[in-house]
């Protein structure tokens, strides 16, 4: 990258200012515009170089996705992929839709496995089947090799760009073929020992190679791990990104039925992994089928579409409501008991959302699973006996001042010591069956459960009362 | 490593039985055990060095922490810490708190800075304080150091062992060099350029080392890339997980006030803290103050006073809708107005829910900030139209045949529509405005919108009514 003194306008005071994600950063548009304006090709290869890409692409943002591609259009290629590679989803597809195929064709070729494959996913297919024909032979069945897996599976978030080397090696000769080959691969840290037909034989580290290195001719078959962790293709990329997580691996090896390495997964998918499912699981949790693209990019049609679906569920439950006051109609002649009709109601509901939640998220983190039930029923329950108390306390005060008579009011903490018991363990029990039967449990959302609950809260409400009164 | 045909018991038949976070694994329970019976050290020292370190980890599961130790001190000691590290945190203070303090000592000075001082917070103090004269000098005083950053930042979350050299050496003596020190270091790949008194100059990758093998003699003064992206030492551990991710790196330097390197954060630190962050957004949004530890571990009556926190404020707003319902006593004198209570209610609740959570997760992902609010006004305002319509039309229906006349059956709709619309509004801006103000928006969780819309429907339901007969 070599020093960047020359490049006045971009001093590191100004540099300082810059924060990931802040607004669009304007503080170079200016500068750039007019090199574009004046066609500054060596102003412009200067910017493209200075700073790491993933800055360099934040300066960027500012710009059209025709004005971006023509500054990149000005670095050397290993830096205008690495550019392209940070830049927003948005503007990369804006540009393969617009540009110009060849140069367009030689970026993808360039580009890492995995994500250009995420990046053709996101255009408009007619481009790429007239962009495919002119990238190298090799790249493009890649690419056409990938995108058979399916989305979500580790095949589909792997990248084939791999260190491999024969066991045969030694110290000395795995470091100057991993010199020769880094250029294009993602990670050098991890080199596979593979055998005939790519057959997963071993791991050496970087770190091992260069801790040898005062014994260059030690060979890698003396060196290797042999007890490797390994996923194939088809694994769910949840599972995946579990098993990194939990070893602190920098990358793991994808093997076929066979034990072929087809390719590897790093760190940094595995974030981007473990990012994608937080969100889903938060859109799960509020009612909301998850997005594919930001909230902002999403179309308020399809937006509107992805809630209508959980919310038409919830108005039929909440449909099941008002049926079940109609045929209670005789108790609600007690005008007071309708005041704390929305009180009871949502008691269990919030019980019940909690309960879900610390159940769905332990199942999620797997700190419990199915087989804990019964410490679980048992935890629900005396959790649910302790708020319950607390709560009819409080609704007993409530009562004493706006039912007919203190016998009366006792409607009020009784009914709200049921809900809140059935709340718990609803809350808590839904999520479990639906784990047993093999369902995601964030399928279970605090609203779904609330209204769920709901019901329940509004029999034993007038039972209650009918009884009592 | 080297090969482990010895070991026969471990046959990679019975190995590939094995999946993380699977029950209790006691395929070798009993093994084990008659080892450490019969005082089989070569054994013992044989399980302890054929797999990785956190398979065998998994396979020690059942074990009590006295017989975990007991097999971990037949291994050699780096094996003992690796394997000691991928232990349950209950397993690990169990030992600690158990076993022969000098032993222990030496334990926990070859252990990872950052992960000793995580440990060391959970360990009874009166322990610790035993335990720390017997730490040799060097790694108590970084112990110390590192305990003295407050939880959630930066510092608390680094490690002080950093591959660190002087930009004079040439590519071959850096090498060399790293080799050394690779015993000691958690990552090698990144390698800091430090001036004097530690002061941050610039950054090597191990990748560049190995690809300039051939010129053995640059310097690393001529190699090292000088913009670097770092963090302080008391940036929130949020907004560094957040560099890292953004910026695909492997670890990411952490400095004083002054830019001197004080320690490193590395990818598998990254992941630990999004997952944590994870968790504590998907408890917030349930309504529950987030554990500190898992489900099952935390005390019941803990459990209960972090749930109680939220239930109290929720039954505060649900105490409200009692007393907005008193209040309008009079429409509720028309009985079917009731039973369409819930349904209005729980309406306004659900579409207000699905808004905050997408506003939510927006700002946490920073995709939205709350100068959008405009556009996400706009986008709220005709998504709670679209759905309002759509659940109006479902409600007209259900109205018509409950209510006494076509005309006053026209009240749900309505009612519906305000509703919604209302719900949206709402649950897009009090997550903005929370933001605004400098808050966690995650506080507002699903419920407590929804506890708030509740209020808000009643009394628009009650002057609809009013109104309109």
């Amino acid at each position: 990258m070599g020093d960047c003194s020359q490049l006045k306008t971009l001093s590191s005071a100004k540099a300082a200012n810059f924060g990931i994600h802040s607004m669009i950063n304007t503080l170079y548009l200016p500068e750039l515009r007019e090199m574009l304006a004046a066609d500054d090709a060596v102003g412009l290869r200067e910017f493209c170089s200075a700073l790491h890409a993933g800055r360099t692409a934040d300066f960027m943002e500012g710009l059209t996705p025709v004005e971006a591609w023509a500054v990149l259009r000005a670095a050397d290629r290993p830096t205008r992929v690495k550019i392209f590679g940070f830049l927003e989803e948005e503007v990369q597809v804006s540009i393969l839709e617009s540009g110009e195929p060849t140069e367009l064709a030689e970026l993808i070729a360039e580009m890492p496995p995995d994500d250009r494959v995420d990046l053709l996913n996101e255009v408009d297919p007619a481009v790429v089947e007239k962009m495919l024909p002119l990238v190298p032979t090799e790249e493009r069945r890649d690419i056409l090799r990938l995108r058979a897996y399916p989305e979500g599976t580790a095949g589909s978030v792997m990248t084939t760009e791999v260190a491999r080397l024969p066991e045969t090696l030694t110290v000395r000769e795995a470091l100057e073929e991993i010199g020769r080959q880094a250029q294009d691969l993602e990670t050098i840290y991890y080199i596979y020992i593979v055998g005939s037909e790519n057959h997963l034989r071993g791991l050496v580290s970087a770190r091992q190679l260069v801790t040898h290195l005062g014994k260059p001719s030690t060979l890698l078959s003396d060196l290797m791990k042999r007890d490797l962790v390994t996923v194939e293709a088809t694994d769910d990329q949840e599972t995946v990104a579990e098993k990194v997580a939990d070893f602190d691996f920098l990358a793991i090896p994808v093997v076929d039925a066979e034990q072929h390495l087809v390719g590897i997964i790093t760190h940094d998918d595995v974030i981007d992994v473990l990012q994608e499912e937080a969100t889903e699981d938060a859109y799960l949790a509020g009612a909301v089928e998850p997005l594919e693209e930001s909230y902002l990019a999403t179309p308020l049609l399809h937006l509107t579409r992805l809630r209508a679906g959980w919310l038409t569920v919830l108005f039929g439950f909440a449909l099941l409501t008002a049926i079940a006051l109609e045929s209670y109609g005789k108790a609600l002649e007690a005008v007071w008991l309708v005041w704390f009709l929305p009180l009871v109601i949502s008691s269990g509901g919030n019980t019940g959302s909690q309960s879900a939640t610390l159940i769905i998220r332990a199942l999620t983190t797997k700190e419990i699973s199915p087989s804990d039930w019964l410490s679980i029923v048992w935890r629900e329950l005396m959790m649910g006996a302790l708020l319950g108390a607390f709560l009819s306390a409080i609704g007993y005060l409530a009562g004493y001042f706006l039912a007919p008579s203190p016998t009366a009011a006792l409607v009020i903490p009784i009914t709200l010591m049921l809900v809140v018991l059935c709340g718990t363990m609803l809350g808590a029990l839904l999520p479990l069956l639906f784990k047993k039967m093999g369902l995601d449990p964030a399928l279970m959302s605090t609203p779904f459960v609330a209204g769920i609950i709901d019901i329940v809260g509004i029999v034993l409400y007038m039972n209650v009362a009918i009884y009592l009164l």
